[in-house]
């Protein structure tokens, strides 16, 4: 009874930790770590709200999958208390293994892993140190339990941490048009044939759902000065490694990173994983100090530029851009930083992105009639029965310093 | 009017930016260092919303002025433009002074100087930057202008400022406890005789600010678990600093500040300020990792401690502990840490904290009647007409390693 | 300075009153019955919170439009303060031709005008009470002032009426999905070519806009217990007027409507209008409970079910239901209640309803591009692009009593 | 599965109805009657949004009622599946006695009880009709079962009635200050010794439920315009009564309770029971409707004023006012008006108000300290070591028609 139990939450009040097992893994320095990794990268710089942890976005999700396990067994759903803690874990360490701006540096850094490798890696780790307490969890994230539901309630396109993230993130940054009706849509699901479905009349606040996560996609996570920022990082980290040379002043697991290339067996030491949990967003803004300062004239414009929000300019696009304009570019900022084609041809990032309003190809959403019928959402509702929220939203963007302007 | 002029805020909604010239004082790199500082340093480890930056509050509390502003201004107060702009600003810059983790480290860092005569200094620097456009805002941040009302707004025991972290610190925190009526406080507001007053139907709001900054202070701003947490941070800087030695690589700025003592005339020199602006959360937190592997066993026990959130017990009195108890203690750690009983005298803190729940002495709360009479809050109100409120509550407290539980 | 000019409301915190005029208007009687008539109905049979009055709706929009104003005036265009009255008036005026219940009851009150009708013609009268005053307002509410945005700042697919109505009766229902970034729309607003246009970047907002107003229709406006419980509220009004007696008890105004027939030309009448302007929840409602013993045993039957809450069972359908369902009810309904086929059919009602997400045909919400290139909404979304959200969606409906359920 | 079990709460997000007993209750008309008196009255004139009715209010409390058996239970007090139903039912009848407007007009309807007879009258009826299933409910509610907490819980200083009506009430009006932490005082809650008691670390929260509570006493239930008005409608019932003729026109139900007077052993009657469950809001606004027409003068005048707002002029004082002042308005009364000095007598009331904002006397609040040690909070807490908030604050005040301004 002396272990602190319920934690304050702006987004839901208060978020209980239900056994003593979840209180010790929030405790320990990797679940801790997250505390100092932003949710949202850099999106601070456009958003001043938008500073939250993937700490409180984990305790967050597991919170939703406490409701949601409510929900299901007050409608008959069986769920052993082993699974529910086992549930409650897997979402907690969901994301255990992102590192910082994991958005934009997924493989600056770790060259050899995403984020998935790394959080299933440490998840093993763990499980060693918690003697094995995690295994119903790892089986459950890892889909391999039984009770396919609870996998789906983890990850799948109706999943706890979803909706947690759209919650959140609309709550810190401040944009109201992202708010969605989670209690509403967790009142309504339901198992049907051991998969997790929707009831019927809970169909309307899913297109919600749907629509606000697009809506967060455009306005918050593709946000074109927040893009113009994180392509700048990546950039920086970039130039970093190909620098090839000791980063004396930076962090040594940063340094460590950035001076060797890392494999997925690498995941298998525990001597990497370490080096890993060690890393978080202050590694990568102390580098940017550091850097403003560095020799390489390049690192040090860019890294000075980053820090002091003096950010490349942007354009987006439904086609892509043409080579003619690119090259153009190239060349005016070779002349007007005296830099050869080739370094000039770097600081000219041409990409595209797109977004699935809802996929339909997998992870899918069903939704559950009165008649017993099972329907996937994009042929239940109206708003999915034509082809535009199925099909990817492509957009190409072009990145360049302001100083020479495109014509 | 190509100036993003518009923000988007958690708390408030939109916070708008007026004029040119606070947009480029918010693209400055001193302001956008706030971004990278927290409002309430360590407070994160409790409650692990409170990730929102000096930086957020800033922009809170200048968009409350604007508020105060307009509901002054439609009561007939004259107010110029220049004013109402120079107001703004001395309230965007009144922290921007404030170090990283400040309330803890206010001394640890820069030894000779506090964070408002940092801030004196800072606003100085960036007047001449911008070619003397803050004249007015120093005056009136200074408490020279004639209006002195302004003044009053800015600082005093109902400034912006206390509202605005009341607010976000309430918001983010998530204790709703705190919340308070802000918006009536300000449409209540008056002046009278060249001084701000609350209009008499404010003053249950008044009284409820009150007794939510009451509440604050000791629910979160004095939570024991932070308390110990800051406590301890404070033991490591100071150590750090009494290695005397080349802390090769935390980050040059931090390291230039923990080699030098600082004197008040240092912050006329360009460069210290410059070294001082580098400064943020980053700085150090990057360097308890590092002094987690420091050779001196202290720090590095200290800082491994506080990276893995295992924290000093607190205990927490109303009345001073007594020496026999401390004595104890410290023979206890010096037998089991195997350490001096000088070193072990370090790691045991004795203090105390206190706080008035309004300071009758200075800065008053006026409520006007519609009699025209002017009095005192501590007058007008019945809460406060004992002494329970206007005496500063003290508390004492205890602060050491779990270790050696005191008997 | 004694007209109290600041209304608390839950929705928006602060509403000011912004001239004497509006203050004298808001205390009219006739604005004041506002206060005793639901926003929706019979919605709180479902939705308990749903108690909100028209009149907090009317102070609501009335609000959003000095928003509205405010940032149009913001970005330079030109309203006066005579206009920025007058179309805060005509927001605040546009309902005030609103029965009781009118959503449900408009021509089975006042059968031969609807509340547009009412609205004008009491504009008119109000006008004359207060010797011109509204010329500018009635000009501006009924399109005929040249400055043709303030008039879609009034009525059309964007205006205030509208926007307030979402944010609120989403409040009041406690239903999340509804609620709409009011704030971000208004901030986006502009005037092209004298037309209400809406900036680029808001264009998800709008989006989210339509989408929620469609949620909204569907789950609240059309929840099919609101919709049976209204559908036996007209069954009754409609007896009560065929049994062409005199209803001694209910009151002398819902009596005086139920006896006559009212005409177009009758709203010229002051003393109809003075009859209409007594008539508010109360009068229908009280009429219920006399209703509830009335001799006619269809009328008892009724009214004492609706106050009982034993509602109508009701079926939706995407297609009409067929016409031998229809006559087996009301055969099984006959020999049920032992009453003529001829009154059994009116117990059975059969009908449709339809919405438009958005209504591509008239009252156009337009998107003005950076480029300066303005295009209507449905061209600019991709939401819109096809034709499911541009089509009006019908669903058929049948309401019959519970005791002969449909096989 | 197919009763109704979630309930849409703009306060709290979603309500369940846990059992089906429940549901059952909530459809009886007479807890349907509930929505339809407002909760707070005729506070509407003034806070347009206090339009909530009894019924979302006793949802709400048992809503917490449910939130509080939960925590209780985490913590290892027994209570069982029954005990939790009829603390539920407890607190959702807890008002079902009230009558329109009951807090102005307790006597002047139903002259000789007051709604706790008429509620424990009503409990009684209801059990009968439910076969004794409320027989558990009336013992907890009563005080009479053997766990005293789960009564305490109902009915003390800080039952759930209290806890809802501030959160509620706070809400709908849009004064923010009356917001408390509910959930955080509920999961603070704990037994000892058989009585309800609050964890040491929730005193503060205790302390700001307190303050609140006066806040809102203040702020809006004895807003002073409100009182006016209230104060007015008890005039016009007083006289209504006195007139002693037949009311024809208004409804059978208020006009039998105007015609007699009730007796405490009247409540025994079905028939009066009956009588009474038919009256709300409604028949006493549709009633001033009619009085406005009235040959009486002075019942024309007064309710044509009250539906008009024109309200009577209010003067608030800490002393009681002089009798000359007093007499001094009666004669003026009687000149304007040209009515005698009796029946102006009649149109001049004083009277006085008192509140404490925390009543040491009786259903005390108790704070558990981890020593084990139990206090009273006006011990515990330094608010209220003095005696300014133990003793009530009592205020006069004097309301008479505006046309005869006092001197």
């Amino acid at each position: 009874m002396n272990k602190r139990k319920i934690i304050n939450d702006p987004v839901y009040g208060f978020i209980s930790l239900p056994t003593d097992l979840i209180y010790d893994l929030l405790e320990h320095p990797w679940l801790q770590r997250l505390g100092r990794i932003r949710q949202l990268g850099l999106t601070y710089l456009v958003y001043p709200g938008a500073q939250h942890s993937r700490l409180s976005h984990a305790l967050g999700a597991m919170h939703l999958m406490q409701l949601a396990l409510e929900t299901l067994s007050s409608k008959g759903i069986v769920i052993t208390p082993a699974e529910a803690e086992a549930s409650a874990i897997a979402v907690l360490l969901h994301d255990v293994g992102h590192g910082p701006f994991s958005h934009t540096l997924e493989h600056s850094i770790v060259t050899g892993a995403g984020h998935e490798a790394i959080t299933a890696a440490m998840m093993q780790k763990l499980n060693q140190e918690f003697n094995g307490h995690l295994d119903l969890a790892i089986e459950i994230f890892s889909g391999n339990h039984k009770k396919k539901f609870l996998h789906q309630l983890v990850s799948s396109q109706l999943d706890m941490d979803r909706m947690d993230y759209l919650n959140r993130d609309s709550f810190f940054t401040g944009v109201a048009e992202g708010v969605i009706g989670y209690d509403r849509i967790i009142k309504m699901l339901f198992v049907h044939n051991n998969e997790l479905v929707v009831e019927e009349k809970g169909m309307y606040s899913v297109e919600k759902f749907l629509i606000s996560r697009r809506f967060m996609y455009w306005q918050v996570y593709m946000h074109k000065t927040v893009l113009a920022a994180e392509e700048m990082l990546k950039l920086i980290l970039t130039r970093a490694r190909s620098l090839q040379k000791k980063h004396q002043s930076i962090s040594p697991a940063l340094n460590h990173f950035l001076s060797h290339q890392t494999s997925m067996d690498d995941l298998k030491k525990e001597t990497i994983l370490h080096q890993f949990a060690k890393l978080d967003d202050g590694d990568v803004l102390q580098a940017l100090k550091i850097w403003s300062d560095e020799q390489d004239s390049v690192m040090a414009f860019l890294s000075r530029r980053l820090l002091m929000r003096k950010l490349f300019k942007i354009e987006i696009s439904e086609r892509p851009f043409p080579e003619s304009k690119i090259s153009d570019l190239v060349n005016r900022l070779s002349e007007y930083f005296r830099i050869s084609p080739q370094e000039a041809a770097n600081l000219v990032i041409h990409d595209s992105t797109s977004n699935h309003a809802y996929n339909p190809s997998h992870e899918n959403i069903h939704i559950l009639y009165r008649s017993g019928e099972v329907q996937d959402v994009s042929a239940a509702s109206e708003l999915f029965t034509h082809d535009a929220l199925k099909k990817p939203t492509v957009r190409h963007y072009l990145c360049y310093p302001k100083e020479v302007s495109s014509r």
